[in-house]
């Protein structure tokens, strides 16, 4: 029998407020609303991208989380997995974003805390977002407090048990954990996660992994079981200007994957991981191929970085535009 | 020898966010920022009028902290009384506002538990701001939480030991208080205000009055020897056409005061009442007359509907002129 | 066994481009893209409210079409029934609208001719569709050319056959229909409607129907076996200022409802007929009385004219405040 | 032999710069450019309805001049007749025009002091232009400084003499004269003019007369030899609700001419005076009839006040439509 | 005698709707109007420049294309060549155009089947503009429909014959035509062209040329007769940085001309190839040398490229500006 | 004793109009308001990074002056050294400036004529500004016209003598002298500056200096007895890419200082010359080091560049991040 869903993701819902054309928040002037949080950003790929998507959240009842759950939905994510938080004072999480001009850097302030999320249960969660081929969250959950962390790992365990395919992104944020703390939650959840994704950086760091980095992550992944495992590599030339590109890990069969690098125009990097995310887990979820999430997931990181929000804005057919025009190294002109 | 100040005021500085052009808060689109909060509001109204005027309150040290100091300079109102909060996760508050059209009415959203004022000591205001002719705070820094209404009492007590005139607005919000809590609170304190703001709706559900308006506000005036009392009367016609006017009590001389109410086109209404506030307490700072507060609280309220955001944006030269056309009683064209 | 929709719509889906700022379409400018088409704003005004709402339409695979998608997702809408139009030089209608200022009255460019719709089939309808309660139609659909007449026709009779209610606005376009023309298509089909949205001008002039207003609606519900029959009322003060009121008659009880009229500030008033006939349907499909499907619609109307765009912008919780407001006769200020 | 234009004016082309979104121009914004002046507003209202007309002006040459011209050619104005001013330091007039809301009135900051217009002389004009049916100006040329003045006597001489029909606008502005200055400069030209447009303000308090309208009107014609004389009404009901009517004279018939008055909902009042000279001359250039005159200029002037800018914005088929709808005394719905 | 034009072209006008500030079609916001077409920008290139010159075409009577002609006017483009298609249901061609970020690049929807263009028969052309010195049009006018193809050809024969230079771009649009069938087209007209404009790749793949690039060029237009033919190069760097050079040849002195090529930071690439033939065809129309229409046309094509819009916009005093700051290979800073 | 203010600066206060989105001032659209003025600049600077700073300066009294004014506050700089102007027909000066896009250059028109400046005198500065620890002006002071010139060199004898550091930038512009004109006038003023910016292009043209640059500055400096010069140096590879670094020479040590060269995507390099002397004086004032001034006047520059409008953006925090990142020679990421 089929599920219901291909995939369904966990995590917090934001309002991202972003100043309209390059200017500061400093500055008066407007903001540019647009729906956030990681874990949304993933089904939104894999919702747009034709898969089935849901995201399983909790938030306020008011305007703001309207507008939220309208993106989600019009991004093509289901909107069921959303609990209503519906004690007064229910409040959601808002970051502001401000983007970043040579040698001024991109610069974030957040206001997340005590947000709805953090008094979800597992119990909260419909069951109907059990029927699903894959579960996917982030390390951001498990760093944001301890009802988020509590009910994660609950969640992981019962979609585990259901079936589901886990797949957990380490995501690794400064602000959001005190040293080692990450690697203390994460470390005994890694023989869960059927896919992992996990900076080169992330493994250095938080998990004092050294070496080179194909020997490093081989060494991981049978240390901890994981059967596949993707690494991605940014370089940032400058705000505005990003290479990107992404190595594949089959534990299985002991092999690599890669593709060449990107490079970007960047007009809003943020998301861009996320949207590897889902396009690396589009294509495990579509053809079952390391190569091919390698493909689609610097394709749409790729694609991310260069529209406005936090969302990917990339369906199928777009996808493969964007893999044959770097298949074919051209840098053609538009089609007309 | 001569005060710093002529006023300062004490209470909790905002961001609010809008969104253009009449959309509401759940679409698409962008959100306006202005700097908010009713004691700043008056404080403006006061600066921009040419007196010498601060604000006393607390704000974390960040991008949209800076954004609301900013503005309250530009609106000639001094900083020094803006104390940062340093500690990690500090937050300012916010609040989300939607216009109305009729039959729809205006929303509002507010995300401003946990703030900065809420830590505010009367210790960490700097001394400097004691020297001035008068001190104001509303009830709404009495209502958000503890720490601000006892930090708002001690310096109601300070201020008022330093020589200065204390004004206090009632400003009633349902969302701040429960029932009767704020009559509480207040009622021990009115002896110590020299001048009250105070609408006909509170003295009769706050304080129990009962009765004729004109007879009510002179009852009550003498019971809590409260020297001038001023009470705003707003006749909503629609969401974009109100009337106001008002009512000045000189509790000395048994006089009352009013001016022929004003019919107002609204642009924004937000802030209107703390306008008056400013006009008023302008008019007795200037002309220590009641007749004068009357008259420029009135103008001042009927300006600031007719300007989008917080903050009224009147001098005194706008101030004089809409006065003399409203004497006049015509509604002749531009001069050119 | 429950039904897998509350109701299904059929009808053109456009895209809406209107000048930003009260514009003109003949200045320099921007417009503003919205998702429009009458039976998509019922759809979208059923969604909102809470129930299960699809629309059947056809659209081309471009850009434009994915805009107005993710505009019926966002509002709730399923677009499992939008069917795919991939051959090239497929179209989506699109109209222009400008909005008036007394005595400049509103424009209307449309250029919907040869669109995806006019090729839709009854057969290309997903048959997962009929599992519905309602299935709603308007005259625009029979009126915009014989493809979509026949479509129209053939699917009224099958959702009837499948126990769904059937309901029609006849929604009268003059520049859509010669002369009669409607009549002779509409008489027909009458018979099959449980529930008619019909104006008392259409009644007058398209089915020459003469005397009293409610009289000529009895007689003409009980000529042609019409069990439940709405007609909506609005006088255009100036373009900013409309009163809206309806009539509902039961044809069973032989009687009649309806509410006083509503006084509104018009920000947009297109789409607002349609926001009445949701309205009216969700009275019709959660209260089952003809009294709420009045009410409900009365309020849905208001509302959706204090918005921007074709679709209305109003849930659950809004409607009853709204209603409850119009109760109470009282214009009151927000709360807060 | 027929003439190359309908109609040439005289007179200086500025820069209007006005906020967007009624802000304010002491607050942070942007401002909207438009071309602007009152011979100019004429000669577009002109071109838009079909004659053939010209602007006679001097303008430097630079960016903002080059936007003006092409605004000029946009509405159909042919600038054959502007003379570039290639001195250095060459400026153009600007405006900057902040609208109103009750009870704030609206502001404008002028500053025009020694724009190009100042150093015109007559024989810088091509004479290619003086092929006209009419020559048109107003008393702000004659106002703004003795080099206009000085030109504008010269041209009226120079066009009267080549046959055209002369037409001025005393269009009174307080700002530009000293008192009874105007009156002086005026009076001599007189007995030039074909056609008159004077406000019964100007009667009363420049010419110094007295008396009932009409009777005033007719006594001012005579004693001066104005052959048709037109005199506009306007009430400000507030700063966004205006009636307008006017009165014509028919000298040699004696005859009185005028309409019912239109209900206007103001979106921008500035040039709707000019633009009722464009529809007045429209009617008697086309119609050579002092009710078509009276007519259209009132509708044009109706027209204009629902449109942003100085110029109009009315074609031929607009204004039949305008008058059309005012003479059934409907205010009915869009055509759709 | 002098003719009444320098140039005259022939082709759609069309609206073009882009979205703002880089944001996608598929998003909510705004779309940018501004008015298109390839003859269009070569007929508004050349009159910025100082010439005169008209455009042939055909447009419905509506809002639109008033909005089209107004800026073909303000370019200083005379509108009396376009007939008004008074026919029901008379539609203006619009096309949709997104730009890009590498690695997504630009992306285009077409909506231009049916437009008024179609109906355009060469007897509906005013026999004024046949007194020019050029006319010009482009293979789009023979690609997008039969009628347009006849009449263009019979416009180019009756141009030819009135003495008018006739210059042909030969412009491939792969969305216009099928296999060959643009060459089966154009071919037999290749006599009558007095100046040619095609790229390298169309002479390779349309006319199946081969070989290096001067080489063919000279034997293609030896073979046709073609006596000047202009070549342009763009290389794309990425969707923001392009460079752009031509080759100009004299088929009578069988001499090549060349200038560096120019490396432009792209605003906007729409239309850099019609302002590349405004600038070529000024070069010949006011100096009669080759050497300095590709010099011109360079310049133009560059500077078009900097900015928002098909239409160029550039005077004759900014070309000269551009020439000499590209010869003079410095990059220097602004003039103050 | 402590003096009032760390800096006081003389000069221009200007309003900037700029078309937003890199469109050109001869289309239509926008024009962003901004205030601006090198000392103001200069000012703003200093009050951003914590000093205390004033502007001397005179302006009319109306709603522009306003604006600027308050902008002025909003940055922190006292505005009680700009003295009102009113005179009827006062006026301000304005430039529009357009942005640039490579190969099309960035462009400027001044409109600042007859502007209140001129009439200042040096009495009607108010004393309590002569409370500084420095005071800055610029040669546009000098080059604007006679009377600000005497002003000028009145008040920097009068701040010199009141104990005050005099600083000079010699911003040299084109439009504002003759030839050799600047060289006259600020030759024999050159012993009263005790910090002089001076670049090098001005020390050969101007001054007539020739040489290796390390050379030419430290005989400049010995000759004139200048004790600290800074010469700042600006390599435009792009519009949109240049690169910033500085010398900075201390006659007494006869030493040189300067630091590796910032590249900088450009948003809007107006005003960064002036931020980087606010940067330069910060250090001297700050930490009394040519080292440290060289090192924050680059940094102040750099970020000033990639802000919209004349004023920098940089508080003292960001200022340490900038001059930490670029030490530390990465191109990292946001902190999150």
């Amino acid at each position: 029998m089929e599920q219901k869903f291909d995939a369904v993701t966990l995590g917090e819902l934001m309002l991202r407020l972003s100043p309209a054309g390059g200017r500061r928040l400093c500055e008066a002037g407007t903001l540019e609303k647009c729906a956030a949080g990681a874990e949304l950003n993933v089904a939104a790929g894999l919702a747009q991208l034709g898969l089935r998507a849901a995201v399983c959240s909790k938030l306020p009842d008011n305007a703001l989380s309207r507008f939220v759950r309208a993106e989600a939905r019009a991004s093509g994510v289901s909107d069921e997995g959303i609990v209503t938080d519906t004690r007064p004072g229910a409040r959601m999480g808002v970051y502001y974003y401000e983007s970043a001009s040579s040698p001024r850097r991109p610069a974030v302030v957040y206001d997340r805390a005590n947000s709805s999320i953090h008094s979800l249960t597992p119990d909260e969660v419909p069951s109907s977002l059990l029927s699903t081929r894959l579960f996917h969250v982030s390390g951001i959950t498990l760093g944001i407090g301890p009802g988020p962390r509590e009910t994660a790992v609950r969640l992981i365990e019962r979609f585990k048990a259901a079936g589901a395919m886990v797949s957990f992104d380490v995501n690794y944020r400064a602000n959001l954990w005190e040293d080692q703390e990450e690697r203390a939650v994460v470390e005994p959840l890694l023989p869960l996660f059927d896919v992992l994704f996990v900076s080169e950086e992330s493994l250095r760091r938080m998990f004092g992994r050294t070496g080179e980095r194909m020997e490093m992550v081989r060494a991981f992944a049978r240390e901890y079981s994981v059967r596949r495992l993707f690494s991605t590599e940014r370089h940032v030339l400058s705000p505005t200007r990003h290479t990107f590109a992404s190595l594949g890990y089959d534990a299985g069969a002991d092999a690599f994957f890669t593709e060449p690098p990107y490079t970007i125009d960047i007009v809003d990097r943020i998301g861009s991981g996320d949207a590897y995310v889902a396009g690396a887990l589009y294509g495990l979820l579509t053809a079952d191929s390391i190569q091919s999430a390698v493909r689609c997931g610097d394709a749409m990181a790729a694609a991310k970085c260069t529209v406005h929000g936090d969302l990917p804005c990339t369906d199928a057919a777009e996808l493969v535009r964007l893999i044959e025009a770097h298949a074919g190294g051209v840098q053609d002109e538009m089609q007309r």
